[in-house]
């Protein structure tokens, strides 16, 4: 069977996928509908040990890395470095049954298809779920991918503590899933992951499919005004260190910077403290989180020393010390553009559009990227929502993109790259 | 003695002025220095009976009402309507030692130094000090005054629950001052409160005195802005209806609103909340506290209503909706030009300068004002910092308040008013 005719005849089958998606979701599901597999809960280790069942039945090589990603590999016909198609099941407090999970179980319903066709790829496949990519409990988020691609020390990873002070590690083998294989041991060729799109963009435009092309640089800053705590009703406005006012301004001016910059610059400040916080009092000190992405680092970077020169001249004009803190900072990715290629080469054999876009959000395939070639599908989220129990992609775009996944993981087998 | 002769001779004895208000503060002090004595609590009952031993070793006659209020009456020459000199002896929950204590026990003073040298004053003198005058515990603040002058139901004030759903009228019963005077049963033919003054102008401009000669008016709104929550990493600019931003554009509207109308209007945001608050995501809600002051009603109106014109304008342009709750509205008082000019004169019999001001901060004086001629006197409080441990007047300026009050309680009894 050639690689024309099985992208011919070849598809996935959709009941097993819903089915799939529907079991995982029931773990711990909460009253509101919502899906809470936190990473390293019991709830996650019911999740693992249903996916690890899912990865037995298609007699998958299993394997666990020491920070617990799972990967499950189905040999090719040539010992040639695989294809790895990767995501996450671990989920928000009260996310959906989509974000991550879709990726995996279409990975497996990959694999099943093959099987049930009787059809070996050229390439090993392996389905990869990675360790805590929310970073809902324990911080970094992507952190299992992250780990993997060499980019966080793996002692560090399992040291990380939650709020109690549980440690990371303590608790993967509490769950049973503290493996003994090196992370990181399994180069792929390329690396390929399916996933809601979690942004309005698909959904606004009604386009099915994205083919991901990059994955903006996000940088995080906290900022922290120290004016001084005055009484409403005595100070004069002209007397005034009132840290709220800096605050309104340093707000205002993400907005205008992003306009300013354009499009692909987006700038928010989802979180403001301010103390005292009393109705009759000028605030002592304002805190603020900022949240600046770009696609391009050399824009990121501008729009960093924009912010710089902004809060200087502030602190100058409104009398206030103005501290900032990087809390995150992570590069634009550009996703490798053979990948992109076929995965739009796979759209067009089904007659579908699709649209290159950028990921607005984190991937593991951005932690994937730094070790091999790397690139992303989306399918549309209904008005963007996600970490929502009202999180939903319709069940034909869920199905059109696990056919797309299944076509460019069939075709990048037989291009054969990397041997 | 005639009143000439009085003013020349008298003086207030110093030392038993700070060694009172000393032993005041060291009933419940923390060991960061702060006063803590929240009304209706046991520490307010310790520092009440210290004010009532104190009220009976002057021989005064001591009522106490149907909310809490205390008044002790020093009898005249004549049987005419009293001259109230008051103000409270409650704190909030970290103040200092002079807030409302400095004028009830300045009030006591000035009788111990007629009683000292043989001077019966024509009319009546009555000390009063006025229950919950700070409303940290139970609200409104001001509440044993405004009870008084008929402001607010006894029933309703005796009815107030605190967080914990205790109430007032039960709190009043335990620590043993639910009086049964009638509220408001001695209306005077004037009432003078000496405080400190709770703000910069005094201490800025150097001036040891001031004559209040009215008081702001104060609005207080909540309002509330619903945007919609998204990913701050896939919604475009364009696509947000984020609640921070609006917020923002409330804060700096405030400022612009204050330079606007000029320097008698005082505008403060001092709380804000976003809703969920997190790094990553647009806010769905914010929820912001605004304090306007100005000391002529139809100003405070003009700004109220600008405010309106602007949410309203805001709601459409950056397509939130915006609510809009009343919190708190006192209009401005004005006070009474005749006991101002007697306070003046006060000070300029003693050689010392004194400045016309406009009370920031809320006082009995001002609920008093309703029902008869009131005004106050205020001394410097050092960078105008109250409320704080590090609350401060010099003892020079202390004294020099506590003679003018006794000055001005001299001629005012005298002038006899109200006959």
């Amino acid at each position: 069977m050639d690689a024309a005719s099985l992208e011919r005849d070849l598809s996935i089958d959709e009941a097993w996928l819903f089915s799939s998606l529907e079991e995982l979701a029931r773990i711990n599901r909460q009253p509101d509908g919502s899906c809470r597999r936190v990473a390293l809960t019991d709830a996650d280790r019911s999740g693992r040990d249903l996916l690890v069942s899912w990865m037995r039945e298609l007699d998958l090589e299993v394997r666990v890395d020491q920070i617990g990603n799972i990967l499950g590999t189905h040999q090719g016909r040539c010992a040639a470095k695989p294809i790895m198609i990767g995501s996450h099941i671990d989920t928000v407090s009260t996310g959906g049954s989509l974000d991550g999970a879709y990726g995996v179980i279409a990975g497996l319903e990959v694999i099943r298809t093959l099987k049930r066709h009787g059809v070996t790829p050229r390439c090993p496949l392996v389905v990869a779920s990675f360790t805590n990519e929310e970073g809902v409990r324990f911080q970094p988020d992507m952190m299992g991918s992250l780990v993997y691609a060499g980019g966080l020390d793996l002692r560090t990873a399992l040291h990380s503590e939650d709020r109690d002070g549980t440690v990371l590690g303590d608790e993967l083998k509490r769950i049973g899933y503290a493996g003994e294989c090196r992370c990181g041991a399994l180069v792929p060729q390329a690396y390929i992951e399916l996933h809601i799109e979690q942004g309005p963009i698909l959904s606004r435009e009604g386009i099915p499919l994205g083919a991901v092309e990059n994955l903006q640089g996000i940088s995080w800053q906290q900022i922290t005004i120290h004016g001084e705590a005055n009484h409403a009703g005595t100070t004069p406005m002209s007397a005034r260190k009132d840290a709220a006012q800096a605050a309104a301004k340093v707000i205002s001016f993400a907005q205008e910077l992003a306009l300013r910059m354009g499009a692909s610059q987006l700038a928010t400040v989802g979180s403001v403290h301010l103390d005292p916080g009393l109705i009759n009092v000028v605030p002592r000190k304002a805190v603020l989180a900022l949240d600046l992405r770009n696609p391009l680092e050399a824009h990121l970077q501008e729009a960093e020393s924009r912010l710089v020169d902004f809060l200087e001249a502030l602190s100058v004009k409104d009398g206030v010390l103005i501290e900032k803190k990087q809390l995150a900072r992570y590069p634009p990715v550009t996703f490798d553009p053979e990948i992109v290629r076929t995965i739009e080469m796979s759209a067009g054999t089904l007659g579908k559009p699709i649209r290159r876009m950028t990921s607005g959000a984190g991937h593991d395939a951005q932690m994937m990227a730094r070790i091999c070639p790397a690139a992303m599908i989306f399918v549309p989220s209904v008005e963007g929502v996600s970490h929502n129990p009202a999180e939903h992609t319709e069940p034909e775009h869920l199905t059109l993109g696990a056919n797309v996944l299944l076509r460019s993981v069939l075709a990048l087998s037989e291009q054969g790259r990397g041997q």
